[in-house]
């Protein structure tokens, strides 16, 4: 077998997000986070922002809250008890995972040696047969493994590996890595059809194994990813054969998602990256069903994922509440993660359709404007009392804001043979490898997701034979394309890439340009608590009308005409810079009234009366930033108006 | 002091369920189980499922799950551990009071000597100083009373209080009442301003101290059940602090009913029994304003309490979701108790029209026609899934199903000094004490609730002077009365008892004609999921369609006219007997294929077009009896056809 580090040196800089470069299955290779460069009005700031603001604080809150002393603890320097939940290892390793991203983008000599300090203390903390879990000391070292179920111990693992690939790849240095392969290696020692049996309660090493593997070059990591999900649903004594932590039944079996929403998205995100890996069909298909069950029926329009309090589960099918979404900030984060594998493997529009739905809406809800605030349930309806909160016992969603924030630039694009593919319109320059070994330089230019005009000039110093790949997102109808000023006459599908193959010269530019129209959205009948009811969109961004912006009146009493006629608005000065949307509504006459009427009454049978109300929406991502009140999503509509 | 037990022997055949004959603050008295003889179509085949079917049913439960065997354990009659949850012993309890009450109504010496025999094992379980509570035996021992907020110690005492009061009320044997009377008076020692401070996280003891004074006339039970209420909202060690178990602020400034909604009730109702004996106002102000906010707020149509599964809580004002309705049995038969105890304080028909809104509708719908299955949770839409069950490892609510309809005669009537009260509308012959101490029977004829037609015959040796009170339910428009074929001249007013005042001779006959028309209610606009919907009733009954009586028909594809015309509908071979209702409903023309269309969709602006379907409901409280099927209460409704 191959000494894993040599064998990766070369990777050093290529600081991929999920790294499926020399994949067998997959159908893209994604770009460096560090060859991109984002510029634009809407994403820069709160990079920025996350950078050097949301990464500070959190190392902050590790401090003190104890999650690094637990590990000085843990190596003999610190003399205390163990301090917070049995987990809190994890938080540790992913703000190390956004640290490193946050190098990868930009270079930060502070941080960077913050980043090794931790990395010491970490390391310091390890034993000598590479076991690393600090709660799992002193007394509890005969606990080890005896709970995977419930005590997260694997979990853990996943997100120190997962860390330790970002900063190799992210700094090239191999200080961390060297840590989570002697980790990796006790594990693979431990696990198995020879050792132990079963598999961690919470998914996540499964995809930081394989990822690994994709480091290293070992290809047993994969073997022990693919030996966690094969002891599922095989109701093993470490598992609970349920559906909370998805061992209700084999994976190849399983059809439809259900559980503890990010324990089920990282399942299916590690799933897939071993697809990636061995192209067992039987994974595919199961993770096609999956997803196609999770797209058609449990998935809410801002891409929110889990609709229940109980468990942090999936409902039934169709079972989407507003005001009690659970809707979990990391659940919307999994499926980011999930659905840029299944894009990176299937080179299909909808995965970064639903990526950027997803994006948009249900994570950026989950941390303020000013990053330092974070919501862990994001519901489209509230009273106003559901706030954003500084940090949490159980603080997963923070730090998995940051590193999702601090890669967002190796999301935008990904290459393959043909050439190259453009997911997201955001303003950057990328400097992109073709498969031929020149490397090329994009300027992309756009005020998305404000303005629907996007201009993409490349720059070479030789021409270059490719395609260049536009995702048409599925509501752009009517979307067009001009190259070098000319109109580009073929076929323009939304949810789906428009394929301009072409040699491409210096300055050669195209122009996209995607209607960004309000749209009015209703739900499958089968949803019923959106009965009647239309949320109102535009281009990617899911809006709300919040109580601050529409003082005096009681949103549960407006009501949309069918033919609403939507102003955009734009408003440099609230909220960063933001475009709301008007309207003229209706306000149910009768209702309005400071409501003193009973719970229930008689229906009265007549046609509704209306007076006549100008209605502002904003982006759902952006509300509860200012005072607490009401917000909905889902607005009424009346048909015969 | 007086002895307890000699001062009491004289009530022993007054088989009052919550005996406020001597309470200083209540108004009304109730009269004994025994003393009416109900003999209806609609509750007395039930009532005789309890008592042949649900009784010895229970008992078998109770003896094979071993909840009777730790009764023997702890008396050191069974060698084995202690069986299932620490809470178990209440369910013993409960079943002795539901057969305590049964024997009230009617004689069976099978079922006197079971009862004896269970008294007698568990006296032999009880300590020498009075402790009784199976769980805290052998190496338990030195845990009792170090966790009040959460096992459930002093609930079970409290259940064990109230079963020997029923059992001494209903036969006037005192061997449970010893029992009962040794373990509050081990309490009274142990707890109080000179004892250990704190309360039950779960409340019962209260408001079984509170009868076990009325019974034996100690007045300590009544200060007992004082500082356990004066506990809550004080902060102490022993108590949580939380919404969950009422403990976020000092009872007599509670004004929102929250957190879980069984302790809730629970807790309300021992703070009323409290008031009854005390008339302490700031008692009163906050179960009426509790009382408020619940009816006004938090209730759900059919009387069903609590909103959320996570902690089995009450939601926030206005939040009462369909599908994922907790609603426990437990919570609503809670609601029964403490609206039977409201008004038995204030002679208000508000809290018997709630009492008789939860009885048939939120409490009937938790146990199956065959009386062996219930429903822990019972919401107001279902996809086919939700099903009854035998038993749960958490029994509560079986056995409080079967109290309840085991004393259900006993809600029937009160008398005051006035005279006599009908609360509830159901065929039976009644044995009335009037003040005087004369005492005339009642023979009340009526096919309610299938029938609004309510006869009632006064039979007496000599002439009686005294007020009879109708209770005309709040949604009784238009009823009216005769007394002896004439019209009745006076006012009758919908949700108000109507008092007849005059001297009734034998054959006296009084004729109330409640109409049941069928009635579209909606709700309030802030219950956002129930926009633009109705729910169906008539008469006390909440109806819902089910999927078995509309073969072939999408649910989520109805909606109703604005003019429904209901027509009613006698099936005496259906379910026993009910009475459907049916009406020509609309089916959304494009909505009714089998649905394969995306989650989300582009807004149709077009009125919609309907296909016409005979819709056929049933009421709620009978659905899940038949096959699997989808399930709904709250229907869509379009003002403008």
């Amino acid at each position: 077998m191959s000494t894993p580090m040599q064998k990766h040196e070369v990777k050093a800089q290529r600081a991929a997000v999920v790294d499926t470069s020399h994949s067998p299955f997959a159908g893209l290779r994604p770009l460096s986070v560090a060859a991109v460069r984002i510029n634009d009005a809407f994403w820069k700031p709160r990079l920025e922002t996350n950078r050097t603001v949301t990464i500070p604080f959190q190392y902050q809150q590790c401090e003190a809250t104890g999650r690094l002393d637990n590990f000085r603890r843990a190596s003999g320097h610190y003399d205390g008890p163990f301090q917070g939940r049995f987990y809190n290892d994890s938080d540790v390793y992913k703000w190390l995972e956004a640290a490193s991203w946050s190098l990868a983008s930009q270079p930060d000599p502070h941080l960077e040696s913050q980043v090794e300090d931790v990395i010491t203390i970490i390391g310091a903390a390890q034993e000598e047969n590479g076991y690393l879990d600090t709660y799992f000391t002193f007394e509890r070292v005969p606990e080890r493994w005896t709970n995977l179920r419930v005590l997260h111990e694997l979990y853990c693992a996943g997100h120190l590996i997962q860390a330790a690939v970002a900063h190799h790849r992210a700094t090239g240095s191999t200080s961390f890595l060297k840590i989570a392969v002697r980790l990796a290696d006790h594990i693979v020692d431990t696990f198995g059809p020879d050792g132990i049996a079963g598999a961690c309660g919470h998914p996540e090493v499964e995809m930081a194994l394989v990822e690994l593997a994709r480091d290293t070059g070992d290809q047993r990591y994969v073997q022990e990813a693919q030996f966690f999900i094969d002891q599922r649903g095989q109701h093993l004594p470490l598992m609970s054969g349920s559906t909370y932590d998805q061992d209700h039944a084999p994976i190849r079996e399983q059809r439809e998602v259900v559980g503890h929403a990010v324990r089920a998205l990282y399942l299916y995100s590690g799933v897939t990256d071993i697809y990636a890996e061995t192209g067992e069909q039987a994974l595919e298909e199961a993770v096609e069903a999956l997803w196609q069950n999770f797209m058609t029926r449990k998935v809410y329009i801002t891409g929110g994922a889990g609709a229940r309090y109980e468990g942090e589960a999936f409902g039934e099918n169709y079972e989407l509440p507003n005001e009690r979404a659970y809707t979990e900030t990391c659940a919307a984060i999994a499926s980011v993660m999930w659905n840029w594998r299944l894009l990176l493997l299937k080179k299909e529009a909808r995965f970064a359709d639903a990526l950027e739905t997803t994006l948009y809406n249900g994570v950026l809800s989950g941390v303020s404007l000013n990053g330092q605030e974070y919501f862990y349930q994001n519901p489209l309806a509230d009273s106003g009392h559901h706030r954003r909160q500084p940090w949490f016992s159980t603080a997963c969603c923070p730090p998995n804001v940051a590193r999702l924030f601090a890669s967002l630039p190796g999301y935008l694009y990904s290459t393959s043979n043909e050439g190259l593919w453009v997911h997201l319109y955001i303003a950057n320059t990328a400097e992109v490898p073709l498969v031929n070994g020149q490397t090329i330089t994009v300027q992309q230019r756009t005020n998305y997701p404000w303005e629907g005009e996007v201009e993409l000039e490349v720059q070479t110093d030789r021409p270059a034979f490719f395609s260049l790949f536009l995702r048409i997102p599925a509501w752009a109808q009517g979307a067009s394309i001009t190259i070098n000023g000319q109109v580009y006459s073929g076929s323009i599908e939304p949810g789906s890439y428009v394929e301009i193959q072409r040699e491409w010269k210096a300055g050669d530019s195209v122009h996209l340009s995607l209607p960004l129209e309000v749209r009015m959205l209703e739900s499958n009948q089968h949803v019923r608590n959106n009965y009647r009811r239309v949320a109102i969109l535009r281009g990617p961004l899911v809006y709300c009308v919040e109580q601050v912006d529409n003082p005096g009146v009681d949103l549960d009493a407006i009501v949309l005409p069918a033919q609403s006629e939507w102003e955009v608005v734009a408003r440099p000065e609230l909220l960063g810079g933001i475009q709301t949307i008007q309207a003229r509504a209706l306000l149910h006459a009768s209702k309005n009234a400071v409501d003193e009427s009973p719970l229930y009454r008689p229906y009265k049978v007549e046609k509704p009366t209306y007076t006549s109300v100008l209605l502002t929406a904003i982006p759902y991502y952006i509300w509860a930033n200012r005072e607490a009140g009401a917000m909905q999503v889902w607005l009424p509509v009346d048909p015969y108006v």
